[in-house]
């Protein structure tokens, strides 16, 4: 059979990472696939361009649009990041009839439901495995490997900066600040670290992942997003005294009354093998009712990781690539026609269990106090722990494991508890979860 | 579009979870696959068949060549198990023209390129999700997840008994015999429990690894495989000590000299993620040369777990039930006439790192004469543990972990050592991997 021309558009880290693939791993990919993929067309400023790909057989352009209007390009790879560009361009190539491959987690977690629109008016297909725990494959696990489920609930640790800042200030009791400002230097974070460090990256994957495990909608604003930059290394030190580990955890799940759609740092026990999982690596555990749990583990970024599932979507497009829709996964992996309307929870309406750190004055009767405050607001209190801080005088850490409850009678709670003569100052606050089956 | 109808052979564990899997969660899998799966037909020996199934929709057996031989039935699920009946019913559907799913690993392992061989001149697919680590998609993430990839080697926990003996010997001391016994009162491990304890099992489902990772033909006859039987408590203890776990592995990689194809117990870093792989959970690591070293986890067993894989081959068959043979993804993952010829390497030519245990008299120099035995059959030692064994006197145990070494080269020098007067008795030998990438 004949080649398949592909159109990449942009060769910064990931699109040089997934030339330097396909064109590394053609005879590999080729033994798989039976038919050749031929980088055809490739746009990128990168004036190093013609050291990734050979201009003998790759057609090289700095406008992208070329690629997206060029008649013999069959697939578009959108490898350029950002919403405004990527969007014009993804929608161009739809127009013409491409199908489309991109690792752009912003894009389809905020533009995906235009977007499927068109590709399914076109009958063109989009693929983002890579825009999800980066090499991980985690897309096909749940589109297809675990379509025979119900699935319950996913929770993921899906940004690598993120896992690696708590990571090292559990090794080596560093602070948050401390940890960041070396993260950029070593070029994990970026210059404005608020995607990562405050969850709206994850919160772009955790969108994504909810879609194909519950077939609704794609709802980036309803995702609950809180970040990592409060975490000080007492919790980290306390949470793992009584058995936990602090990780930073894309969170959803399906109840009777709506989907629990969360993004936040989250105690879990450290038997979990998620809790295990550090440094830069992704992770993510998937309960389904069938096949009960299963994780999945890897880079969740870089530009071969990435570059591993950019291909990897290339060659099921290429498999498919004449045949009728009916032979291909669907998009969100529901029909569209069978997408569900489900409401999304709001926070305050969430069920979950909290590790709760206050300062108190160290008198006889203070525990009482503060424990009888969280009884007549319906907490049930699980485990306590009583800490005298670094520097502290006459007062004492308390903290407290609570059972599960409604996240509006906590906050209810602790607003009470704030108010006591005897605690100072604000209740710190992290969720924890079991992640049990 | 028309509902497909399945023919279901075997109601016993897995039959009666793939029949369950199927009808309770009908609703979510047409949501998803866009078409109905009907169980049409049904056989089983089980009486209880009709509690299961609904015998106003799907027709009964006791016969299973009623159901291959039905031309109403469009795909055949064999979970009969064992080699004989389960060939020839598999077989015949494919001379049928069915599509086949089977969970039947020793069937697939043994007899796969003569069933690979009728299905692809039927035109037809045969698909086994099922037949390696249970409920995990191990066998989509590597024949499509990680089809960018040069795949260089494999090393997973396949045996979910297996598992569950050495984490209890681990975590309770107790002694293979003693954990055994407990097992199969369990119902756990067989009664003859040759196939989980010495490594069967996990041999027939690494030859099905082996050829998805290398594009080579399936080959069970030359699997190396050592069981679990003779791991002591002691062994577990010392490995710990040294920061190692021993699991049973089955590893598949390839060198510049063949594919190294081998389940044996191993050591391994207690840190690695697989390495805190409990109970009777299965995993497999897959280093790769793009994506890196990436891990997935679940329920290697149980009638759910499995059904969740078999019932996601049906959906894949399903989805291009009509579609030409060039759409679907080839059955070893490998087009037929890539398919390669690398040879299988005999154990002795394995390069790994090895534990060595021995006893030896309590006497000054003799350290020093067995680590000089050791140099001159070129084994270079790494770590050296030295520990008064319970119940010995005027004897220690003496235990080693070596540098990579070639196998040939490690037996030798063992015969060598055991040869020393200072030395008693045999020297205990397990293989340790790193597992970094």
């Amino acid at each position: 059979m004949d080649a398949v021309n592909v159109g990449l558009l942009g060769l910064g880290t990931v699109g040089g990472g997934t030339a330097t693939v396909l064109l590394r791993n053609a005879a590999e990919i080729q033994a798989r696939l039976g038919r050749e993929i031929h980088l055809y067309h490739v746009a990128g400023l990168n004036i190093a361009a013609q050291t990734i790909v050979d201009p003998q057989t790759t057609k090289l352009t700095e406008n992208a649009f070329d690629v997206v209007n060029d008649p013999d390009v069959q697939i578009v790879v959108e490898l350029i990041g950002g919403y405004t560009l990527a969007k014009e361009l993804v929608l161009k190539a739809i127009e013409n009839g491409k199908h489309v491959v991109t690792a752009n987690k912003a894009l389809i977690a905020t533009h995906g439901p235009e977007i499927m629109q068109a590709a399914t008016e076109q009958g063109v297909s989009v693929c983002y495995e890579a825009a999800v725990a980066g090499g991980i494959p985690i897309i096909k696990a749940m589109r297809e490997g675990l379509a025979a489920n119900k699935i319950q609930w996913v929770a993921g640790i899906i940004n690598g900066t993120g896992n690696y800042i708590l990571t090292e200030m559990r090794d080596k009791g560093r602070d948050f600040t401390e940890v960041l400002a070396e993260a950029q230097a070593l070029g994990y974070a970026e210059a404005d670290p608020a995607f990562d460090v405050e969850g709206i990256d994850a919160a772009h994957k955790l969108t994504i992942l909810a879609s194909l495990a519950f077939g609704i909608a794609l709802q980036f604003d309803k995702t609950y997003t809180e970040g990592i930059s409060k975490i000080t290394p007492e919790d980290v030190n306390y949470a793992e005294e009584l058995g936990y580990r602090i990780k930073h955890l894309g969170i959803t799940r399906k109840t009777d009354k709506g989907i629990e759609l969360r993004v936040h740092p989250t105690l879990i026990p450290e038997k979990r093998l998620i809790a295990n999982v550090d440094g830069v690596m992704n992770a993510v555990l998937v309960q389904a009712d069938a096949v009960g749990p299963t994780l999945y583990y890897g880079a969740g970024a870089g530009a071969e990781p990435t570059a591993s599932a950019v291909v990897a979507d290339i060659i099921d497009t290429v498999r498919t690539i004449d045949a009728p829709l009916q032979h291909k996964v669907p998009l969100l992996g529901f029909q569209h026609d069978a997408m569900r309307d489900t409401p999304v929870l709001p926070i305050d309406e969430v069920v979950t269990s909290y590790y709760l750190r206050m300062q108190a004055v160290d008198k006889p009767g203070v525990l009482a106090e503060v424990s009888e405050t969280f009884a007549s607001n319906n907490i049930s209190i699980e485990a306590v722990l009583q800490k005298e801080p670094t520097g502290g005088e006459n007062s004492v850490h308390l903290i407290m494991l609570t059972q599960k409850c409604i996240e509006s009678n906590v906050n209810q709670a602790i607003t009470a508890v704030e108010q006591l003569a005897s605690v100072q100052g604000k209740v710190v606050r992290i969720r924890l979860e079991h992640l049990g089956s």
